[in-house]
C-alpha cells in the first residue's frame, strides 16, 4: 500500500471503528474510570455474551448477584438498618417506660452507640424484634417506607436511599442491559430491602433475598393478613448466602458482587461453577468521599477475602482509584 | 340506509371485525371450551390490561401464581412425589436390609399403597428424609433429572412430566403474554419441582416456591457444596403458601389458581387484596379423560375451598365441560 492509501485506509475505517468502539465503552459504567476493574467487567460479559463463542452463557443462566450493604450503598457509621432500629426505639420509647432503665434500650435512647455495639448479638436481636415484629406485613412496609422518606444519615444529612453508588448502579444496568437477571442477596431484613430496591436499584421485590423473621398467615375479621413474629427464620449472611441463592433462585449464579467477609461463602459458591463467572469485591478506599476501612471495622469487616482475592481471581475495587463518582449527589 | 347498503356495510365492516374478534379469542386458550370460565379469565386479563382502564394494573404487578399437583398436572392415584419416593426407596432397598421388616419402607417394597398412607405424617417425613437428604443439591437435581426421563405413571404408562393439563399451560402462557409473570406455589418439594418446570411450563427455577429441607453450605476438599439436611426447613402448604408467597415473591400476587384445600388460603390472600384479582378452583370431573374426585380424596381434597367458592367469587373449571383436552397426547 503506498503511504497515501495508508493513511486514507486509517481514517475511512479505523479511526471510525476505534472512536466508536471508545464510545460504546464510554456510555457504559461511565462513572468508573478507566483501568483493570473496569475492563474485567466488560471483558467478561463481553464473554459470556458472545453466542457461539466458548464461553458463552445462555441467557437465562445469566444470574448476578450483589450484597447490599457496603456494595451497593453506603454501611458505615452503622448498618442504615441499625439506624432504622434506633429511630424505631425511640419512636416507641414512650409506650416503654421499662426501657429507661434496661439495656440495651437505654444506651440507644442515649444515644451510646459504642454500647449498642457491645450488647452483642443477644441485644441486637432483641432490637430487631420489638421494631421488626408484631405488626402485619403491610403495617411493616409503611413504617419502612415513611422512615426511608424521611429519616437522614448522621454525616452526610442525606436521606439513606440517596446514599446508593452511581457505579454499582450502573453495573446494575449495564449487566440488565446484556441480559442478566440481577439479585440482592443481602445480610439485611428482606422486608426492610424491599421497598426501597425497586426505586434505588431497579431490583424489583421478587428478586430480593434476605434474612427473615416468621410470619404467620392470619385471618382478622374474616380480613386474611400476614403477622410478624418476633422469632428469626433466616439469616442471609455468610454461609446462609449461598443456601439463600439456592433457596430463592435455585441455579447457580455467574456473577457476585460483595464488600465484606459476609459475602465470602457467596463468592466461593458462585465462582466455583463450571461455567465462567466474575466475583467482584468493592474496597472501601476513599476516607474523603466515603469512608475508609476493612480488616479492623465493626461493619463490613473484610479480611479474609481480601487476602484470598488474588488467588481466587475476584476483583477487588479500589473505590478511590476506580470511581469517579460515588454518591448520585456528587459533584 | 339503503338494504344493500347495509348489507354491503355489514360485509365490509362489522363481519371482518367479527371473525377477527373470534379468530383472536380462537388463539387464546384453544383448549378451553366457549363458556363462563374461560370468559371470567379473558375478561379478567382485558381489565387488568387496558390501560387508562379503572382496573388497569402496572405490568411488574401482574403476578400469578398457580398450584403444581393437580392444577397443572395429575396428582393420582398418589403425588407424582410419592412416585419419585416408592422408586427411590426400591433403588435404595438393597443398602438398607433393615427396610424388609421396617414400616413404613416395608409396605412400600410390598407394594402396599394404603398402608403406607396409613403411615401418617410421620410416616411419610421418615421417607421424605431418606430420599430428598444425605446428597449436594446437584446430585439430588441428577437424581430427579433420572427419574423423570424415566419413570413412568401406573396408570397412563406416561412419563410423569407428560401429565400436564394442556389448558393450564396455555393459561400459563396467555398470561404470560399479557405482561404476567407466572410462579408456582405448590406444597410439593422445591428441588423435586425445579428440574421439570421450566420443560412443562416455562416456569424458570427462581418462580418456582415449594416445600423445602434445610441445606447447609460446606466445603469438600476445597470445593464448595450444599448438602441436604434430613430437617424440614418449610411446609408450602395450606397457610404455609400466602407466607412463601410473602418471602420469595414479596408482592400480593392477582392471580391464583388451586385445586384443594391446601390453595384455600392462597386463593383468600390472593384475591383479598385491594387490587382486581382472580381466583381459579380446578375441579377434578372427568373420570374418563383423567380423575372425578373432590371432597374425600386422599390427594388433593377439595371440600372448604369448594364450598365457598360461589360466595368468594373464584372460578370453579369443570374439567370435564370446560376443556377440550386435558394431556398432550390427547386425541
Amino acid at each position: 500500500m503506498s503511504r497515501v492509501l495508508r493513511v486514507l485506509f486509517f481514517i475511512i475505517l479505523v479511526l471510525p471503528v476505534t472512536v466508536l468502539a471508545q464510545q460504546v465503552l464510554a456510555q457504559e459504567l461511565p462513572s468508573w474510570n478507566d483501568g483493570a476493574r473496569r475492563q474485567a467487567i466488560v471483558d467478561f460479559v463481553k464473554r459470556v455474551t458472545t453466542e457461539g463463542g466458548p464461553d458463552y452463557v445462555a441467557q437465562a443462566e445469566r444470574i448476578a448477584v450483589f450484597d447490599n450493604d457496603g456494595t451497593l450503598w453506603s454501611e458505615q457509621p452503622f448498618y442504615f438498618q441499625l439506624g432504622f432500629i434506633i429511630d424505631r426505639v425511640k419512636a416507641l420509647a414512650p409506650e416503654h417506660p421499662e426501657w429507661q432503665q434496661k439495656e440495651p434500650f437505654r444506651s440507644i435512647l442515649a444515644g451510646d452507640l459504642a454500647a449498642i455495639a457491645d450488647s452483642g448479638q443477644k441485644g441486637l436481636v432483641e432490637l430487631g424484634m420489638v421494631t421488626h415484629a408484631g405488626m402485619t406485613t403491610e403495617a411493616f412496609e409503611t413504617i419502612v417506607t415513611n422512615w426511608f422518606a424521611t429519616a437522614r444519615h448522621p454525616k452526610t444529612g442525606r436521606l439513606y436511599d440517596e446514599m446508593t453508588f452511581v457505579p454499582m448502579v450502573e453495573l446494575l444496568e449495564y449487566l440488565r442491559a446484556n441480559g442478566f437477571k440481577t439479585y440482592i442477596v443481602s445480610g439485611g431484613g428482606i422486608e426492610f430491602m424491599r421497598p426501597m430496591t425497586e426505586g434505588a436499584y431497579g431490583v424489583p421485590p421478587e428478586q430480593v433475598v434476605g434474612s427473615s423473621i416468621v410470619t404467620e398467615y392470619k385471618e382478622v375479621d374474616g380480613k386474611p393478613m400476614l403477622e410478624r413474629l418476633p422469632k428469626i427464620d433466616f439469616i442471609d449472611d455468610g454461609p446462609g448466602k449461598p443456601v439463600g441463592i439456592n433457596t430463592f433462585i435455585g441455579r447457580r449464579p455467574i456473577f457476585a458482587a460483595g464488600n465484606s467477609d459476609g459475602d465470602y461463602e457467596m463468592l466461593r459458591w458462585v465462582t466455583s461453577g463450571s461455567r465462567p463467572s466474575l466475583g467482584i469485591i468493592v474496597h472501601h478506599t476513599d476516607a474523603v468521599r466515603e469512608y475508609a476501612y476493612d480488616r479492623k471495622s465493626h461493619f463490613g469487616r473484610l479480611d479474609k477475602a481480601l487476602d484470598e482475592a488474588g488467588e481466587r481471581g475476584w476483583q477487588v475495587v479500589d473505590m478511590k482509584a476506580d470511581w469517579k463518582k460515588i454518591y448520585p449527589f456528587d459533584p
